[in-house]
């Protein structure tokens, strides 16, 4: 007999669709959860995109979701910077996601002497960008990636994940940086707050252990595997952490 | 009372100038090898330049060198891979020097399903660049990269090196390389047999411990180190292996 849980954190790759096709008991169940006024918020490491266009791309799906309901670790960067200097200067390698994301929250974009240096994927990168974060970093600039994750699943294979592009900047200056996104806890305590329930009746549902799962384990969080995405169960028999719960599917979960 | 050498292993950077300045002394050094007969090879991390273009750079600086007095990893590079599979197909990450040398060593350029995946310096690098570095590893590319410095120094400071380049694909596709140049032994050993003198009748000369020294200890060499660069004599009261010989300047090394 499950706990009830007051508020759900969802990842979204591989837990809500994957790649262009939707997870249908996914979309039902967070159909169930706005019918119940459970509140939920969808919790991603994609920093390129802007909230807007998560919801929409939700939307699309079927589920129900305005920006509201987004929660992407590019805004936790910028609130995170934001709660640390209020107006500082940042010099983002990224795209679309981080930098209207540094923005909207009233800080400043600047290529040279910034006071932070913020790293999210960005498939323009150049060795341009990269001296720029080298410099910057060496010069005292605070060194912040928005997530690690090593490669992004596409049709064509694994590509470089913006962790990959990351280590560019922390090997060349030998500066290891502040990563935000799952499954550091960075980005679930700034969620949680922007959800609105305690951490006890919080529970964060994803398909990947290593960030979905571990970001629950690293905040304190209860946490629901649900093998739609990347963690099989074998691989599920070789780590320390379980999950609070383990589903095949959203359909077998009650609230 | 030091030892006589019948050969001599020299760095460029750091050793022979700095940036587009000429070390005299060195200058002067190498002209009494070339009088003396004694056999010299410049052995470089630069994978960017080919040789006859590293040669011209130094008889611009007055020093006495053809093509056939350089010894690049680019060179090495492509030497290794034909030496374990004769016309193999690479994909290369760099720019001119290793890019000539693998065509000039009978090997194919490739970019899908390579044998071999390399990456050089590369300022032209860009992300599809990188995934398809990625996706050939994946694959079962043998990686390989030209070198492993971390940063290049340059005027406006020091730069993303080759070794921080390389991570990426590192990272992302979770596969070490198998580093090429100094300080590893395989770019010694490739140098020496060009050079055609002993293990023991042979000198390596360089400014920078990490690479020039560390070369020539892992390679079995002796080893020369001159102040004229990057290690300081601070610096290697932290060492281990310290170098054979030390000097402030190639004046007052007789030959």
């Amino acid at each position: 007999m499950a706990k009830k849980y007051k508020g759900y954190l969802i990842d979204l790759d591989g837990t809500m669709y994957r790649g262009k096709e939707s997870i249908q008991a996914a979309v039902e169940f967070v159909k169930k959860l706005e019918q119940k006024q459970l509140p939920y918020l969808f919790v991603t490491n994609n920093s390129s995109k802007r909230k807007e266009q998560v919801a929409e791309t939700l939307r699309n799906f079927g589920v129900p979701a305005t920006a509201d309901h987004v929660y992407t670790t590019s805004m936790a960067t910028a609130s995170y910077i934001a709660e640390q200097k209020a107006g500082a200067s940042v010099y983002v390698i990224g795209e679309e996601g981080i930098k209207s994301a540094v923005v909207e929250m009233g800080l400043t974009l600047q290529d040279e002497n910034p006071d932070y240096v913020v790293v999210g994927i960005d498939r323009g990168i150049n060795y341009e960008k990269l001296a720029k974060a080298c410099l910057a970093v060496r010069a005292g600039a605070t060194f912040i990636s928005t997530n690690g994750d090593i490669a992004l699943p596409t049709e064509r294979g694994f590509l470089p994940g913006n962790g990959a592009l990351t280590s560019v900047i922390t090997v060349s200056t030998e500066t290891r940086p502040i990563f935000i996104g799952k499954p550091e806890p960075i980005i679930m305590e700034q969620a949680l707050e922007k959800l609105g329930t305690s951490k006890e009746d919080t529970l964060m549902i994803g398909d990947n252990f290593a960030t979905d799962i571990m970001a629950g384990v690293n905040a304190g969080i209860d946490t629901l595997l649900v093998h739609t995405g990347v963690t099989t169960k074998e691989h599920l028999e070789l780590v320390e952490n379980l999950p609070t719960y383990t589903v095949d599917s959203l359909e077998e979960w009650d609230i």
